[in-house]
């Protein structure tokens, strides 16, 4: 038998297994019906899953993974697909589990502050809920009105606010999670801290590996009295980025601190018109948010020391309106920057807040010495930076070239301190880069764990966490991306 | 050879090890020296260990594993042996592992605001460091003067400003663990996430059973530009305990939001003289900081509240030293309460915000019906209930009616939807309780994930996650402790 039909053999086993559980329509397994599942954000890598299931209830999941543990067949859990590391990269001889049907928001207590809802509901969905009560739900990632929370769990998702709202793990109560043999655990607690381990935050950044969440309670907060958005242009991007510190220093925890380079903001004015300076060459924006008072106080400190940072303009937006029109440039920035080029490549790593002039000199002689154009938009309260590397996949060897710029900026994050990745997760990209973060004894003590969970390795394997095998072939390259790495994946 | 010789041979063993791995006087093996570690904070239960270590560098406590390790014997890691739950109590069969000679403040950096310190550290040594920085660690348990940092990390330590500033894991950003088999962990990160299983936060809270934690770097906070504290008298609990829930429905974040009633109340007057309205059923304290015009503000905000919710009287100290007068009050409240009756024991459980005022009555009925005084002091804010139940161990029964008395508060802690410990751990105390917390999956994957660290079971075993053997023999009695669970363990 060839592998082609031993593979037959095993996909019409595990159809014939999801037709017992699920409706005919929840089951795909024909070429054109999987193809919208063949990559998430990280388009860049392309497979086809042997079937994607669709389940609609919790124990529509527990029987898949039943089903799927009995057949020894891998699962790869899918949200929204909106992931920028390939973290729902489906297998080929594996099932793509999308969560997308379980979508229900089952409870929001406007008391206790807090939402118990499916997976699939999305993360802008949960705010919009929760609206009439006064309340929000903090983490709110670029992606937001389309990512979904069993996502945000799955990859620890942060969002302009998280600087002073925290990750997804910051606002997480109690988890359900399916795990890779079917059983159902109920992790966390409506208290504010539960005995026992702490799985919850273990499951939470896991990107799917150690099992299905299934539902999550996510705490509220009051809506903020006032919400003020500075913006403030400098000359220099270096000058921006000590602003950055300074406003920290002076003990101002702004809702949102985020920061874009020449190239960003021509590129978002271009396509929303924001009203950003154009001939800034980097600029700020700073949220402040609380009471009236407290507001009013802030944004006169921060003000002051913008200025005093050398910013050449300081301004306030007017309303709600312009203060809409400020976050709507740096929310689309990514998709403006695609604009400008045929590809771009978006890293995500995090450095110490006191290092960012120096890794943002660092990136542009790269740049240079690459010959690529690199816009910067990032989280720069954070310290997490979002690199975005344009180039144009059907320029011959431009992709590779793309790639060793990304992996020597990651070395750079490492070197200042920092890691290889801030909130897009490790998923298939930087899997690599895991052997350069982390060493022996600690990837070692990642697998235990794994088996802990799914001693038969049947949760997305081969994501998130390098085999140590894997990390000695890789040897001392450390955080270089290696060009042979997925020989069997079609590049677009 | 006798059940006594064996346990001789092996100490000789165990001491020969250790003395070739430590100076001779960091090696006890001789009762009287044994002595002060036959307890922690939990004084009810007593043992002596085989031997007790003091290692002070990071390589001595590797190679104490690693002899351990190969000879299979037990470690219990302490502190400073303020825990309150029996985590440090020693194994006859067991090795005392002290950490309190790893005391060293290593680096406190105020541009990036963190402390890396040993283990040993003191809670409150860390902000005294901090201070001429404007910094301070927050988290501060009422034993701040005396508990380390370790234990602080082995047990998730709160205290009176977890509300705002959260727990210890909130406040970590690294840890260096040794595990089991001597292996060196390095766990997190200087940046906001860190990529991999979030292991930082699974050591956090794990009361010894995962590793020994040899270095944490922590968090410093700015010290607020004012704090200012409230004092209101209730003439009832209940009322007391709904205006609690009021404050933070209007949407402030005390800093620290603390109630006592009568016995509480007048215990703290006899000992500390703080000034408190000895005539109250019930009096919070409500700490507000942050910028002066903010503190101003809700202080404002917060006094209407709480004559609207029917406090008899409200006061705000007059200047620090008033301030600190209430706050040393509270502080005390425990061995305030101790002089009032030979025995106390200090109960934790925690119940979700809104649903004080009923369990607090509910306690109330029990003390009746048990014939037994509470005295209740407790992070209100938080829902962290600590009922400290009077009693005499001399009178015969007392002590088992007391812990009867007990475990009726932690199933009603459970039955509103709480936990059967809030920031004190499970330790030896509470071990059967969590067979009522936890189902049969969730304890199963405790285990699993014991076992992915430890998987000879060496590290402060039959404390914290109960075996599944052990909760089938519980059965359903739920929470109610059982007498007969420690037959070997002395009574003081």
């Amino acid at each position: 038998m060839t592998t082609t039909d031993a593979l037959t053999v095993r996909r019409n086993e595990l159809v014939r297994g999801l037709l017992d559980i699920l409706p005919a329509d929840a089951v795909l397994h024909l070429a054109e019906a999987l193809r919208p599942y063949e990559c998430d954000g990280l388009s860049a890598y392309r497979r086809l899953p042997m079937a994607v299931a669709l389940p609609s209830s919790v124990e529509q999941v527990r029987a898949i993974m039943r089903l799927c543990h009995r057949l020894r067949i891998p699962v790869v859990p899918r949200g929204a697909g909106t992931g920028l590391s390939g973290g729902a990269l489906p297998l080929s001889d594996g099932l793509l589990l999308s969560l997308a049907k379980l979508k229900s928001i089952l409870n929001l207590d406007p008391v206790a502050r807090t939402a118990r809802v499916q997976p699939g509901v999305r993360n802008l969905a949960i705010s919009q809920a929760a609206l009439p009560h006064g309340l929000y739900y903090a983490p709110d990632p670029s992606s937001q009105i389309a990512c979904s929370i069993g996502g945000n769990v799955a990859e620890n998702s942060g969002g302009v606010h998280c600087l002073k709202y925290g990750l997804t793990v910051h606002n997480l109560l109690r988890l359900e999670v399916v795990t890779a043999e079917g059983e159902l655990l109920s992790l966390g607690s409506d208290a504010p801290d539960a005995p026992g381990y702490d799985l919850m935050a273990l499951m939470t950044g896991s990107e799917g590996l150690l099992g299905i969440v299934v539902e999550a309670t996510v705490r509220l907060l009051p809506l903020p009295e006032r919400a003020q958005v500075l913006l403030a242009a400098f000359d220099d991007v270096a000058r921006a980025a000590a602003a950055v510190g300074e406003i920290i220093a002076a003990g101002i925890i702004p809702a949102g601190l985020e920061m874009m380079d020449k190239l960003a903001i021509q590129a978002a004015e271009a396509f929303v018109h924001a009203g950003y300076p154009v001939a800034a060459e980097a600029i700020l924006l700073c949220e402040l948010d609380g009471t009236n008072d407290e507001v009013s106080e802030h944004v006169m400190q921060v003000r002051q020391l913008l200025l005093r940072c050398g910013a050449t303009e300081v301004r306030t937006a007017r309303d709600e309106a312009e203060r809409q029109r400020f976050w709507a440039g740096r929310k689309s920035a990514f998709p403006a920057v695609g604009r400008l080029s045929p590809d771009y490549y978006c890293m995500d790593g995090t450095i110490p807040r006191r290092r960012l002039p120096e890794v943002l000199t660092r990136i542009r002689e790269l740049s240079v010495e690459y010959g690529l154009a690199v816009a910067n938009v990032f989280h720069a309260g954070d310290g997490n930076l979002h690199p975005l590397i344009l180039y144009d996949a059907n320029r011959p060897g431009e992709l590779e070239r793309t790639e060793q710029f990304g992996a020597r900026i990651l070395q750079a994050c490492v070197d200042a301190g920092g890691t290889i990745t801030g909130e897009h997760g490790v998923g298939m990209e930087k899997i690599d880069a895991m052997c350069g973060q982390f060493a022996a004894p600690e990837l070692a003590q990642f697998h235990a764990v794994k088996a802990a969970f799914d001693p038969d390795g049947l949760l997305n394997p081969g994501k998130a966490v390098p085999t140590l095998h894997r990390c000695a072939e890789f040897g001392a390259m450390h955080v270089h991306h290696n060009e042979l790495k997925f020989p069997d994946l079609p590049r677009f």
